[in-house]
């Protein structure tokens, strides 16, 4: 991810409902489809009994347009609806960033 | 988590090695070592092929003491030589949240 401090991250917590009931293959639309939108930098999303997301983005502008954008309104409300019990989303700015690797980076 | 903004989130997102080596012990012993430290506010952690553990604080002056806390550096320096294969590290100031629940919270 190349990127320049400060730029700011999205972090999305959240507990599911039962059941998959078309969650799999719309975060997989909205994973695909906030990666082409203006100002997109990173995504990451791991889950266990709690699911994080972190998307990096170059400006507060760049996550407002994203949160407003047509079909990404549809999941957040079908979200609301049917696939989450409960969520946090913090936006935020990174302020520092350190990264380690065994291997040099490529 | 009861908090006031800003407040800050440190995002360490990171590939582990093969095999455990330690890990998991050591893993809950820091996230129950951070749970007692001044400043500390939240924790949250998942896993799959990235794990992704984000914990918040208070300022950046908690996050500093708890950077350098010394069993803490110790944990630092063994999943530098045995435990991640790579990691990044974002220290942030969360600006604005929003929570959502099916069910008012207690």
């Amino acid at each position: 991810m190349k990127s320049f401090i400060p730029y700011y991250a999205v972090i999305f917590s959240s507990l599911r409902t039962e059941g998959d009931r078309g969650y799999t293959e719309m975060a997989e639309r909205m994973e695909a489809l906030a990666r082409v939108q203006p100002g997109f930098l990173g995504f990451e999303t791991a889950r266990d009994e709690v699911g994080i997301t972190v998307s990096y983005w170059e400006s507060l502008e760049d996550i407002t347009r994203w949160k407003e954008q047509a079909e990404h309104l549809e999941a957040q409300r079908l979200g609301k609806e049917m696939w989450y019990e409960h969520y946090t989303l913090r936006i935020c700015k990174v302020e520092r960033e350190y990264s380690f690797s065994k291997r040099p980076e490529e």
